[in-house]
């Protein structure tokens, strides 16, 4: 291809390395950038190497955080005693929009995955221990994926709340709020049914 | 939300400047760049910097170069003589890949827009006129989308055209290749029908 510009080749081939950016979308971003918002492109350049700079992890629960520990594990309106953990702070970031929890979080940056060689210390699972071991955690809920890997990693994690003496939930499994039974999988299904409660 | 990171909320809000992202997207670009590759992030940014500062426009095409007069408009293989105009760089991308053309290009960097405020001036038509006035184009192929606005804007630069006594052709529309007629939308197929050859 004929192009007079290696600073453009090296943008789109820098943007492909976003997630789910590929060739044709980096070029649309590129000549979107360049043609209407340079002053984006810019903000964007800078709010990367800001935070990257910035933003580190939380000493105690692992999510990221500009601060040593970050604001959810410094606030006194939160309990201790409940530990959830989950897998990525995308998952945080949901679970808060929920509402549904007033605990605090262990954030596992992953999940176990032998395959890939993810054990327990790549995952960080030590310093979880550290945790556990601190004597403020009552209650672990496990809110791993529902994947066959968070499984795994909920069950070990499992492991090591009960050999603490520490209670261990998993958040429950069944048919989504607004879900249609025809349009619902099997398996999902199955675990509604084996996870059924007293109405 | 409590987030105890406004580095990571800035570079959210940077991220969902780009086009086609929104704000799930850019959380999970933001994510992925601080939690799995930071050598991206600084690569982006770079990137993204040295693109603003060197990338200008062609003194002649207009498109995107980062010398004074593009690699196309300089290039002894290609028919100054033949001047193709298309609205953006994408266009240009695209038509340099299918190979089917040797000339030059003019960019418009828009299209005619009345009621977006667009018009020649801020289109840069003076520009055009200029290079037709130049003495070396004979023909002005109107590659502007088949859009309404499109058309429009290659009905305009065609009357710019023929009033210097140049050819003005216009790419042609129908059915795409591979396109089965009972797909194909009653416009196209209508454009197909009044275009017609002898085969």
């Amino acid at each position: 291809m004929i192009e007079d510009t290696k600073a453009l080749e090296d943008l789109k081939r820098a943007l492909k390395r976003l997630p789910g950016v590929g060739a044709k979308s980096a070029q649309r971003m590129a000549f979107h950038l360049l043609g209407r918002d340079r002053d984006a492109a810019r903000n964007i350049a800078h709010a990367l190497l800001h935070a990257v700079e910035r933003i580190g992890h939380c000493q105690r629960c692992n999510n990221f955080s500009e601060t040593e520990t970050c604001a959810i594990c410094r606030s006194a309106r939160r309990d201790t005693g409940l530990l959830c953990v989950v897998e990525s702070p995308a998952d945080l970031v949901s679970l808060e929009q929920s509402g549904a929890f007033s605990g605090t979080y262990f954030v596992l940056m992953g999940r176990l995955s032998p395959l890939d060689g993810i054990g327990p210390d790549e995952l960080g699972l030590p310093k979880l221990e550290a945790l556990l071991d601190g004597g403020t955690v009552r209650e672990v809920i496990l809110a791993t994926n529902a994947t066959v890997e968070g499984e795994a990693t909920a069950h070990y994690i499992g492991e090591l709340a009960r050999r603490r003496n520490l209670l261990a939930t998993r958040i429950a499994c069944g048919v989504p709020i607004g879900g249609e039974l025809e349009y619902i999988d099997r398996g999902t299904l199955a675990r509604a049914f084996s996870g059924r409660r007293e109405a």
